[in-house]
């Protein structure tokens, strides 16, 4: 087949796909591996290749191109990467290339100090590089805005998880807001006449190291095409043929490293796991934040706090960790099902997670709108989390708003995709239950075969074939109902 | 003052500067962090970036700047700057954009393939990439002989030391040729009534690590701006904001490692005292390779093998590695003087080093000019290992012909500059000798700091400033004079 204007944008995109290997993988240098006074250079070059990325976007012949292209006789995958590539250079051609390096230069700036000052609790010297942050993300907003004619905060949420309004975020979560705290007075409830044995350590890092890539290898991660390394920050990195996921550790907490470990490779092995063929096109791509959330969640929340989960390893703890009763498999069940709400997200238990997304949500969207300042976030985060959480974070920016990566980085509007990932996962594993009726006997005895095997036919082979919506909707046979979320918490919680 | 032409050059290599900087950080991890099944994705990347660099330095609107540069009134870093920047663009003109990326992308795959197939000594195997690679650098040197008006190989050997030629190059060497071999022989002779005790290992790599990283401090490695990892290939790469320096660890050896690790700190510490002020512009740049080499040598040769920098570490290899006998000043020092000729040149003793680099120089000059093909270098490595240093490695590719990176790299002509550095720091030595007087004792007493003032008064800070026969006059009162190492050798070997 003929298709010469397709095939010059595939020949543009598998271009700008090779750009971005090498922002992947110097981003991923940068958290993980580079000495402090390798920033100012770094930030500089990944601020080129964000605006080389931007002007390769931008070029005014892709129009021409695009709409040359939408004539020709394309397959249903190439149909794909068209819609991909055109949302790719509309969202470019709306943002004045100065804006585009002023954000990534100031984002690194922020980000960077941010790393000192959260250890330090330096509320205001962080306000100070933070409002620059602010207003090119709201000027970042407007010209988004106003191309694509839907609010500042809905342009940015967009981004991540394409055609997500706050409108709709709205109702998902104003629902969540009425029967969350409810369930989770009635689980501590319950919870507190249990008898729970706290695991003692120290726990050797190196023994948490040979754990957790114990967990890797049982959870499918391919070591020939990935790493696992450290950062203060966790986060799934890299690229496709080479995803590097890294932890942290903690002598005297085994627990969070472990999650974190699922977690993380639940992203990698969607990255690990997209179509081979297609992977320099859009087609290919991972097809949203949220999406790529419900991959981390099915990984932590759906199989690794399942009791059924926690008996398999419950012998790996045991010869990685040292022996110890907490390690049986009832003890380890109840451990990672402990409801107690904290006062960081990371660390939170799987029911008081969405409240802290919820908070950050709604003072994030204020924020991008105008309707706060900056400034107005530590008093706005003190009474949000009394409301949702019932915890007093007044004075502790260091675990209070300073906590997160995404505001110094300039990431707003990424927030939800945690919790509307989650609902995916749930709404997945709901899915999954009708036909595997065996699920948990199966995962008890080590048999996740038929778990992957239906992520990666209704998931991550699907990669950007489809709008988000119909991705879910084949896959599971019904639109996104947060309703399978609140079910699985009920039965795994309350037994009902 | 007000420089048009100059500011645009400037920016331009500014960004040129960033672009680099992504290659520079994704080749090191390829090289000490990327798992396998990454690299075909990594050298695609790479290609893609040596086009584009290619492409900004061809970029026809550069011709008229850098004419009208050379009108403006420029002080004398910027008119160094502009005379790299020239050179820059004529190298790029003269190579099709189609050559470069064919290039990048047949060099990468050959050296990925070199890995395996230097373990398994299949020479015939590596042939059929390698072929491609030579002939791609023939095509290379044609076409930038035909533009400088000199022989292909004198081009190549010109993109890592300006200016140098191989008839000079033939005559110095030839020089060698006629008084080493005798002095290996008298010094053997010498050496072979001597008692040497030989360390008893095995060294756990970890204390190996830890020794090397006690070195690096004091040889005045800055940490907050360098790493130091592993890689099958040891070398010096990153960024001179980040320097990243590689080595590899042999448990029944610490001695590879240790030199290695000086040697590698040598060219860390040149990068990492380039002026900090032009880095962005080519007057910031390391001078050349040979120059590069010249500070490898000069920390593993001139200082790493002198026997009272050998003294004063004495106590360091019996606190890292444990005490014995053999750690003794007088045993290191003869240890680390031993002369006995081998296969591997980069365990090659300093007498031997040059041989090793001879033979590869006459060898790829003879190919690069058409005189010979790929496939006779096994016979001609041979014949030469015989001569030279009496060796037989028939049917040994691994540590014969397929030992190098270079050659599967693309890199021809760069192997003299290992010869040339090393006689650039005798000069340097024996220069620094005649002010520094008490020179051994204050090198035993752990007191680098009048050695290093000098390198970073006379080499490092001179950065690119001037052409590479003028730097060496200015920081010795002469030009090239190859008779400092063979003073230098027979002082050390001989005593004379």
């Amino acid at each position: 087949m003929h298709l010469p204007a397709y095939d010059a944008l595939a020949s543009t995109f598998t271009r700008l796909h090779h750009y971005q290997h090498l922002g992947s993988i110097a981003g991923w240098d940068q958290a993980a591996m580079m000495p402090p006074k390798g920033n100012a250079a770094r930030a500089a070059a990944l601020a080129e290749l964000d605006l080389l990325v931007h002007q390769t976007l931008a070029d005014p012949a892709l129009a021409d191109l695009l709409a040359r292209a939408a004539e020709e006789a394309l397959d249903s995958q190439q149909a794909a990467s068209l819609r991909e590539m055109r949302r790719d250079w509309e969202q470019a051609n709306l943002l004045p290339a100065r804006l585009v390096q002023a954000k990534s230069l100031a984002s690194s700036r922020c980000e960077h100090a941010w790393r000192t000052q959260r250890t330090q609790n330096d509320w205001s010297g962080f306000l100070q590089n933070f409002q620059e942050v602010v207003q090119l993300a709201r000027e970042e907003a407007q010209c988004l805005a106003q191309g694509k004619g839907i609010s500042g905060y809905d342009a940015l949420l967009d981004r991540f998880e394409s055609g997500a309004r706050g409108a709709v975020i709205d109702v998902i979560f104003d629902d969540v807001k009425r029967w969350l705290p409810g369930l989770i007075a009635t689980v501590r409830e319950k919870q507190a006449a249990q008898t729970v044995l706290a695991a003692q350590g120290p726990f050797a890092i190196d023994k948490q190291r040979a754990l957790g890539l114990e967990l890797m290898e049982l959870l499918g991660f391919d070591f020939s095409a990935g790493r696992l390394d450290l950062s203060t920050h966790p986060f799934c990195g890299g690229v496709p043929e080479d995803v590097r996921i890294t932890t942290r550790y903690n002598e005297d907490d085994f627990m969070r490293s472990l999650m974190g470990i699922v977690h993380e490779t639940g992203h990698a092995r969607y990255e690990q796991n997209l179509p081979r063929d297609n992977l320099a096109l859009p087609m290919g791509r991972a097809r949203s934040m949220a999406i790529h959330e419900s991959q981390s969640l099915s990984f932590e929340m759906q199989i690794g706090r399942n009791p059924a989960f926690l008996a398999l390893i419950s012998p790996l703890l045991n010869k990685h960790l040292g022996e110890q009763a907490a390690f049986d498999a009832p003890n380890l069940a109840r451990l990672f099902t402990r409801v107690k709400p904290g006062l960081i997200r990371v660390d939170a238990d799987e029911l008081s997670y969405p409240a802290h997304v919820i908070l950050r949500y709604e003072i994030e969207r204020a924020l991008i709108g105008g309707d706060i300042e900056a400034s107005d976030i530590p008093a706005l985060w003190d009474e949000k989390m009394q409301t949702y959480l019932g915890l007093d974070t007044r004075g502790n920016y260091r675990d209070g708003c300073l906590q997160d990566i995404h505001w110094p980085g300039g990431s707003f509007g990424y927030f939800p995709s945690y919790t509307l990932g989650a609902m995916y996962a749930a709404q997945y594993f709901a899915s999954m239950r009708q036909t595997q009726t065996d699920m948990d006997a199966r995962i008890a005895a080590g048999d996740l075969a038929p778990i992957f095997s239906w992520l990666n036919e209704h998931i991550w082979q699907q990669a950007s074939r489809w709008e988000t919506g119909e991705l879910v909707q084949r896959a599971t046979g019904e639109a996104l109902n947060p309703q399978h979320l609140r079910r699985h918490l009920e039965r795994r919680y309350l037994g009902a």
